[in-house]
Order: structure tokens, then sequence, then C-alpha cells
């Protein structure tokens, strides 16, 4: 098994769950390359450091554009703040790093379509980590789907409600800023929301949406006896129509309280009809219209059979797992990805895509109306 | 106890369900009146007589007209089409009789608007049987927030969703034509979830709604070789923000396979969270902030206990109630109402309320993009 | 339509449940007769008035005798406690009347065969009330057990769990003595647990049975500054085997915390696999194992469609009925019973195996260890 | 952070989950010893070269009593079927090695005597891998007991369901002989169900087990074509009380369809409820008396907070974990009690408690009856 160098920038809450999934791969997967986890890349060398020898980078960078200039380097990781991928990953693909980069993507088309075309001008694999297609039952979803269990889409429910801020003493972060964040829960959440409708339904023809600011003003971090504004929307709904005619309602929000990770979606079909819930994430939910009458309801399939992608390489029938499995199945494709040449979804062109409609979004909330894509 | 004639205007699905609601309420509560089932009215005499014999209503006649100048009528209960509402009820407020009325309360606000003077002119009690206000599960989730359970509301996440129009043999009938019915599952769904709305949260600020038609022609009744057009929606969904700031979803459809009855709701408030679903109606989800942090969850609160709202007029805990028990706890409080001259809610105030919010979603449908209420 | 002239014994709980049968039968279903609700049978002449004003009894009697003796009467309704049931039933068979009999039948073998005898020599109709097999749920149940559905049955795994006893305040009544209730939960539960099972799976081949006093002593209901002996078990669980092989557990309480009514079984078989539960009454778990592998999972079955049966007589897809629905019910079939000549069942024959088992299980319980049937 | 050195033996299904758990372990705790992974051991050289490859074991070794004859080697892993357990457990004990042993601990009264002793009189850390206690959710449950939550514990309702071997195709292996077994999911799930009891409520006063075979013949895997006699039971329920006089039942089977994994167990005390089930593994429902009346439900605990032991070693509320991590969990304990020197539990105490309890249901199921513990 060859190897390949990886770089990661970040080392948070990203950063761990990208370690992760690169140091666990080869054990429960059988890339063709093994994943080196070479560099960890960040500015604050103490805690960088600790991250390091923790997860086994091995070494430290504080400077990422020295990272991006080594040529021992084959992978740039992006696990930074939103406002922090484009710069890097254009210069990764520029030097012909390939990308693995968080969502979401970026915060304008500008930006997407500079990432995009730097890749694709470099032929790099490029990666754009929305991990929720890779769990084994969002991937069952969509083998559904093609397979034609729900016949012609009618419906797309979907929803990514959280809580967090509805505690009125957190600080604010960068997620809360426009110039780091680009927009709320429309731009953290939404994107993964979207992703999903893009690879279970398709493209948007139209939308509008609409959101809202509960609690304006926060602590600054700095100095919790300040306060600073809140720059982004608290929540955000928005409904719309698919090219394919299939009506969209998403709702996003970090003020559902009670819901900690709730990224559910409900599809209503023709045929049949599937749902899902991120706190739930080991199942599937699917009704089918070609069952006898006096037996169809909904069933709940536990996705942890041995024919259900993924989940085989994990534990017997009945085993779960958990959240940051998806980023080991993230990084065993992009693995695959880089040996094949084939590419992996979803990608910067995907970024582009989603970008797309979270700009929409975005500028029908500040009252746009109605936005024709 | 005194005696209080009913004669009802319909003998379908809601003559049966009222029929029931009448017959019920004194075995299973102490109304101040007995009403008596005194005239059934219908266009059909032959099934109107066999829908009289099995209900126990004493005579049949054809003419509402004259029924509505009987002087030993009390009560005009109206369940007939939406378009069939306005003008009987207001004879019978004309006439002196309390009124009992079938929701969708009416086609638009003009008629909302007359049969609102009317009433009140005439001084009667006036109902509209938005039923699902009398589940005890949503009386218990009413006097949860007006006691501070939930504290200040965010999110209504609302949806009504049914299937059976997903069967593309389905022929048309009046809910399909725009002069009988006013529009599809907006008005005949929507009502339902906007009475909700109103009741747990408020009015209306403003909303966008959109619509489409999946299945635009269907065979006729009269003769299923030909086929006639559709004239209404197939799926509405509205986005939108009450007067007290809180935001609004609502998904309406007879397209969501899988789902007969689902009429559910989400709440969510700085201070905990309600849920609810007419499929499992004897339920409310709750999440509470107060509770110590490792013991949070949302309860499901079985509402069958002595001392749940409704609940405790039929049997002991654990033994679940229907669908049509509201229509009776809607009996029982109409009856009350009379006594006290006190009114009961929701009434022709409330139609007016609940109509001219879905004229506005119609319209924004329409074209008009966001309406402020 | 002919009448059918009812007396009823009895006139608290089941007095209610039962006289709401008789009175709603003729409207939801076309039975061949119309049940008269003739005479009201208690001691306590002013309690029995008004229950039988509420209801619509016509006349009431507090000489249960003087009622059978009456030539008027076509079906003697035993809405009694279970000492009560036996001596009445043997006096209304040998006048000839049909008989609808609470459950649990009657105290002991003795007792049992006595009714059987004295019913099958008179020739008369005999019902025994075990209403949740007529709920929409248990009987579709059965149809797919018959149907095949879940092949060879494996196990039964059943529960009858309440909670009302977990208070030491309530005071002793004739259910917690032996001479009036022969035993505890193992009776009033356990008998509609095991007519669950002899329904769903077959006769009991052998069993164990073990039980417990958690509470040992109350208030006097006459005198609540003074404690009584209570009689029986406050719980009892029983293991064992059928006939055809398949494993059962029964466990009966009324010491489950938080469980109101929690009547359930999983039935687990070589093709598949079906559970209830009592207070989610309107549906049916099921798992096939000839739905494809990556679609297996239990269904959510809402048992309200036209298709299922009792169900059909109620209101459309998806509205949901309630506790009260399996008398109406049983009454139903009552009614076809008396016209048909073919019986019903359960009926007293099933009484008699019914309490074979539960004196088995006594008698276990008791100190004998594994008893054989 | 000073070096533990492990050597395990046995490299299949459990080779791999305490692979994970000593690799994971410094990733997510900070642990006072890193564990490395010094020697895999195994009689298929080949097989246990790729093992040690994919997880990082530094050697490989085939006779396992030269790995526990090693100075280097501080821990012995003992991943081996159950019959392999005793011995090496003893000479790992009387090498000074400590213990970190697979469950069942092993076949038999004597075995865990033996192991015990040694262990002792070595003065090493042992540990019995029932690694279900270390689901954030149990351990939730654990502590909820204590403090009070659910008062005087009335019942235990215990099951552990699994259905494999309903398919008849499956050949037989070490775990459907007597000699390798011990006995058939009596011992393998029936292990893990009395260990969360013990955990959870406490010892066994007296008990009664009833078992069965379904299917008595299967393929023999090393000629399919040949058949041979399955030794131990399919099914096996029990029924008994503790020594605080609460009651118990336990189902243990591989015959109920459609549950792959489900170990679940509901709890009924005088003031609460608790239930959870290993396919839910995040979730605990809890019911409290000391909710107000009207909020009274099952509560449904995420237990992914901050707040919620070993959960907040992992990601953030709402992201959930799976199956492996209770044995990273087991790891960190396990580290730390070598540190401390106060144990860890399950350990070889607990084994001999265990096994104590499943002879005791053993001979009770072979025709001993009720059995006094």
């Amino acid at each position: 098994m060859e190897d390949l160098r990886i770089a990661i920038l970040g080392h948070r809450f990203m950063g761990r769950a990208h370690s992760n999934g690169w140091s666990q791969v080869t054990k429960f997967f059988d890339p063709p390359y093994r994943p080196v986890l070479q560099v960890a890349c960040g500015r604050d060398a103490e805690d960088l450091q600790l991250f390091a020898d923790r997860w086994g980078w091995a070494e430290i960078e504080t400077d990422w554009r020295k990272v991006i200039e080594r040529d021992d380097i084959d992978v740039i990781d992006i696990s930074l703040p939103t406002h922090l991928h484009a710069e890097p990953a254009i210069a990764a693909a520029e030097a012909g790093k390939h990308i693995f980069c968080e969502k979401p993507g970026c915060r304008n088309s500008e930006e997407a379509a500079a990432m995009l075309e730097a890749a694709e001008k470099a032929g790099v694999v490029h990666y754009l980590n929305h991990n929720y297609r890779r769990c084994p039952a969002v991937a069952l979803a969509k083998k559904m789907i093609d397979e034609g269990e729900i016949g012609e889409i009618y419906h797309w429910r979907g929803a990514y409600q959280q809580s967090w801020l509805a505690n009125p003493d957190l600080p604010i972060d960068w997620k809360l800023k426009k110039d780091t964040a680009a927009a709320g829960p429309l731009w953290d959440l939404g994107s993964h929301a979207v992703d999903l409708a893009h690879y279970l339904v398709g493209d948007f023809a139209h939308l509008t949406c609409d959101g809202k600011q509960f609690i304006k003003e926060r602590p600054l971090a700095s100095d919790p006896s300040q306060t600073g504004q809140v720059e982004v929307e608290c929540a955000a709904n928005l409904i719309g129509e698919f090219k394919n005619g299939a009506l969209a309602t998403i709702e996003m929000t970090r003020y559902a309280t009670g819901r900690r990770n709730r990224h559910t979606f409900e599809i209503y079909g023709s045929k049949g009809a599937i749902t899902w819930d991120m706190e739930d994430m080991n199942r599937i939910k699917f009704y089918s219209e070609s069952d006898p009458d006096h037996l169809k309801g909904f069933r709940d399939i536990l996705v942890t059979e041995r024919c259900h992608e993924y989940a085989n390489a994990w534990w017997p029938p009945g085993h779960i797992i958990g959240y940051e499995h998806g980023f080991v199945h993230a990084a065993a494709d992009f693995l695959e990805a880089v040996k094949s040449g084939n590419g992996i979804t979803p990608d910067l062109n995907d970024n582009v895509r989603i970008i797309r409609v979270l700009e929409a979004a975005l500028r029908s909330m500040e009252g746009e109306g109605k936005v024709v894509l």
C-alpha cells in the first residue's frame, strides 16, 4: 500500500473529526493508499502541538502557505472556518495538491467559482465534505430513489434544527459574523440540507426564503461585560420548487429547543416515501405503495446489515455506528478517487451549485422575494 | 335537563361525525341541555331517511330553508360542503338560531364578514368546528403554553399531510373545484393548520405561499371515460411570521404518500418545545429547559389521565380515545355556551381571521409574493 | 330490523363500556337486530337510575333474579365483578337467555365448567368479553398469522402492565381480595394476555409462574385509618411453552410505574414478527423476512384503512379509534352470532381454557413449580 | 505518558473491537498510560499478520504461552472463544500480567473461581468486558438509580434478542457446542443481561429458567452436506427475584426475527421507570413520578450532552456514538485502574457472580425447577 501524505489546516472540532477519519480508514476499509498524517497546521502552536501528539500528526506548522509549498504533501485537508477555505484551496490546487475541504465550501459564488476553476485547471481531486451523504442510511435512501422505490418525487420536507443559540449567554464567535460565516444557519446548516436535496432530488428551479433574528446582541467573547451585534439570521425558512417539479421546504435554525443536531428530511413520491433524522442516523423509514394494502406502513430499517453500503465495513447487524463514521467513509472514498482519477462527489462543482442556492436564499431573505435559479 | 332541538344540514362524512357528537355528549358529559336530534336535511331523500333512521333524527327535510323557518329548532348544524355554508348560516342567524358550522367556514372574506355580521346582529351562539382544538392533547398544549412552559415562541413548524390524491384514478369532486372549495389543501387542511397556529401562537404578520399541481386532469365522477381539469392546487407550502415574532412554516398536501391524516405541529420556544401529530392524537411530546441537564429529553405524555381536560370524561388512564371524540367535546362546550351566553371559540370571528390568512396565502401563491396581514 | 332486548347487570366502569357498545352498534354497523336497552340491574337504586337515564336503559331492577325470570329479555349482559359472574350466567342460560359476559370469566374451573355446561345445555349464544381481540390491529395480527406471514412461531413475549397500585394510598377493594377476584393481576390482566396468546398462538403445554407482594397492607375503603391485608399478588411473571412448540413469557403487574394500560405482545416466527401495544392500539409493527434484504425493517401499520376489519366501519384512513370501540365491535359480532347460530369467540369454552391456565399459574406461583397442562 | 504494553489473544470480531478500543483511547481520552499494541496472538499466522498490520500490532505470535512468558508485556487481552479464557487468564495472572478479558468469562464456576483466585493472589488488575455498562446511556441509568430517581425497584424486564440462527442454513460453530460455549444464548447473551441486572438492581435470590431447541440439526461448517447436532438451547426464558425484592424476567434468544442486537431492559420502581435498547443505544427513556401530573410521560433522553459520562469525550450534543465506543471507554477506565490500583468493574469477582447465576439457570432449564441462589 502506497503512502499518501496529508496536511491538515485546522485543529478544532473539524480537525479532530478529519484526523479520526484519516486514522480509522485503514482499520475498517482497504483503501489504495495509506494516509500519512504528515503536517498539522494552525495558528496556536502550543495547542497545535497537543493536537498533533494526540492524533499522530508527524509535524506542525503555523504558516499554511509553507505547508502548501512543500513537495512532500499530496493532500490539503481544509478544516478551517468558512472564510478561510477559498484562499488555501486555490493555492493548494495551484500547487497540485488534492483538496479535502470542509463545508460550507466558501462565502460566495466568486469564491466558489475561483476554487473550482483552480482545481479543474490543476486537475487535482477535490472533495467537499458534506459528510451526511456517507451515512449508510442516506446512501440507502439514494439507492432506493435511484431504483425507483418512491417513483416521481412530489415533496422534499427538510429541516436542520439545532438549539445551542437559544442560550442568550453564548458569546459572539465567527459563526455569528457576516464576514467569516457569510450567514447564520442558512449557510452552516442550510449547506448540508441543500446538498442532500441536490443529491436526492436535484436542482432548484426557484425559492423564497424568510429569516429572523431572535436575539440581536450577545456578549463579546473577548469581554463578556460588553455586547456585540449578531450579524446573521438566527433562523431561516425556505420554500421552493425543484426543476423536476417537486416542492421543497427547508427549515434551518439554531433556536429549536430540544433539538441538538436534528438534520431531517421527508421525501414523498408517487410510489413511496422515505424519511431520515440525523439524531437517529442508523435508520431509514420507508413507505411503499407496492406493499399489499393491509400491510402498508412505514418500515423502520436499521441500516446495519451486510448488504448496506459502508455498514458492512464495521460490525455485525444491529450494532450501530455514530457521527464520526461518515468522515471515515469520506476518507475511504477520497482515497479511492485519488487512485481512480474518477472524482468524488460532492466536489467543488457541487459547491458552486450549493452556494448559488444559498446566495439566492440570502437575497430572498433580504427582500428580493421569489428568486428563480 | 332542558331540551335543545338541533337541525342538521348534510348527511355524509361530517353528518355522521356531528350526529355522533350530539348523541354521545349526554353519555359522557353533563351538558346543561339535552340535544334533541330533530331534523336532518339533505337533497337525496332516500339516503337521508336511512341516515336519519340510523342516527335517530326524528324527521327529514329536503329544503334547508324550511328547516330554518321552523319555530321549534334551536340550533342549525351546518355539515355541508364549503360553498354551502354562508347562505344557511346567515339565514339561521337571521332566524335566531344558534350556529354550529363545519370548517372551512366559507370561501372568502366577503362570506366570512357577512356570516359574522349576521350572527352578531342576531346575538346567537356561533361555533366553527375546528375540532382538533378539542383533542385532549391539543388542549394540554394550549394550557402549557399559557402557563409559560415553553416561554417565548420562536418556531411554529406545522404540516397537514394526506395522500388520497396521489392516486390518479380518483375522480374530480367538489373538493377539486374552485367554486365549491375555494382552493385545495390550502383551504381544506390549511384552515385547520391556521386555526391551531392562531390558537397556540397568535396572528400572522406576513406570509409567503407556494403551491403546485402535480396531477392536472382527473376522471369525471359522472363519466370516468372523460377527464376534467383539477382547478385547485395539489399542495401548498407557506412560510411567514407571527405578530409576536415567531417564525412559521405550514405544509399542506394531499400527495404525502404514506400519511393519511398527519396534522402535526412542532413549537419551539425559549424554555421548551411541544410537538403533536393527529395520527397519534393522544400524545404530546414536551421538552423542558427546566429539567436537570442530564435528564433533559422530550417527554411522551399520554393524555389520558384524570387531570387532562376532556380525557377525564371517558375511560381510566391509558385507555385512548379516537378521532370522533373531538366532536363530542365540541358538542359539550357548545351546549355550555348556549347556556352561559359567554360564547365558544373558534367562532365566526375566528373564521374571519382564518379566511383572511388563507386568502393572503392564495394571493401569494398566485403570484403576489410576500403578503403583509 | 328486529329488536333484541338486553338486560345489563352492573353499572360501573364496565356497565358504561357495555352500554356504549350496545348504543353505538347500530350507528356504525348494520347488525341483524336492534339491541333494546331494556333493564339495568344493580344494588344501589339511586346510582342505578342515574346510570339508566344517562344510557337510555328503559327500566331498573335491583334483584338480578327477577331480571332473569322475565320473559321479555333476550340477552343477559354481565358487567359485574368476577365473583358475581357464574351464578347469573348459569341462571341466565337455564332461562334461555343469551349471555354476554365480562372477563375474567369466573374464579375457578368448577365455575367455568358449570357455566359452560349450562350454556351448552340451553343452546344459548355465549360470549366472553376479551375485547382486545376486536381491536382492528389485533384482528389484523390474527389474519396475518393465519395467512402464514410470520411462519412457524418461536416466541410470544407478552406483558400487561399497569401502575395504579404503585400508589400505596389506594384502599383495598374487591380486586385485592381472593374471594372476589381469585387472584391479582394474574387474573385481571393475565386473563386478557392468555386469551390473546390462545387466539394468536394456541394452547399452553406447560408453564411456571412466579409472583410477589410489594405492598402487603393498604387502607380500608370503609375506614382509611385502618389497614387490611392485600390477599392477592401484586405482580406475576410466567414462562412456558405452547403445544406447538413456541416459547412464552407473560408479565402481569399493577406496579409498572409509567405504564397505564400497556397490554403488549411481541411474536417472532420463522418468517416474520408482529408486535402490538394497547396504549398505541391502532398500530401493528410487522417485520417480514420476505422483504428484500436492504429494505427489511419493522413496518408501522396504522390500521385505519378501508381494508382493515372493523376500521372500515368508522372514519376515513388515518382517523384513529379508541378503547371503547372494541365493545362496539363485540356487540356487532354478538348480534350476528345470535342471528346465525354459529357462535362467537371467545366464549365459555375459551373461558374454561383460560381459567385452566390461570389456575395452573396460580398453583405454580404458590409453590408447585412447573405445571403441565 | 508512560507506555503500557498489551498482548492480545484472538483476532476475529472481538480482536477488532478490542484493538480499536486500545487505538482510539488516547485520541479521545487522557489515560495515564499510552497502550502499546505489542503482540497479537492467534493460531492462523497468515490471517494474524494481516490483522496485526491493519491494527498496528508490532509483532505476532502463535503460541499464547510464549506471549505470557515475555517480560515486556503488561496486559493480556483475552479476545478468544469462551472455553479459551480460563487457562490463559490464570497463566497471565501467575505471570503478573493485568487481565482484560472478553465475556462470557468462562464455562463454569470452577473456572471462574480459579480465575479469580489467581488474579487476586497475583494482585493484578482484572477486568471482564461487559461493555454495555460503558454505554453513556447505561451509565446514566446507573447514576439515576443511585440517586434515587426511580425509588425502590419493583421490576426488571430484560431481553437480549438476536435472530441470526433463525436462518436454518447457518452451520454449526463453537457457539453451538457445549464444550466450547457452555450453553447457547443463555451464556452468550444472558451473561450480558445478568451483568446489567447485577449492575443496576443487585443479586438474584432465586430463579427459574426454561429453554428450547427450535432447530436441532445444522450443516457442518467443514462439510455442509452433512449435519450435526446443535448442543445448546436456541432460546431461554428466565423469571426470578432479586435479593432486594424486585422481580425479574430475562428473555435470551437468537430466533427473534427482526431483532439483530436488541439488548433491552425496562426497570420500574416506586418513583419512576427507565428503559433502554442497545439498537437505539444513545437514548434512555425515563418516567418520573415527581413530574407534575399533567406533564408525566417517558422522557426520551438523547445521551450526547456534555454532562453525560463518556459522551463528553466525543462530539457536540446530538452527535451520536456507536457500538465500538464502549470498548474505548473500557480501555480508558482499565488504564485508569492500572494507575490507581483501585480496580475496575465488572471484574473476575463479577464473573463468579454471573457464572453462578447462569449455572443456576442452566440447571433449572435442565429440570431442576426453581433454584435458590
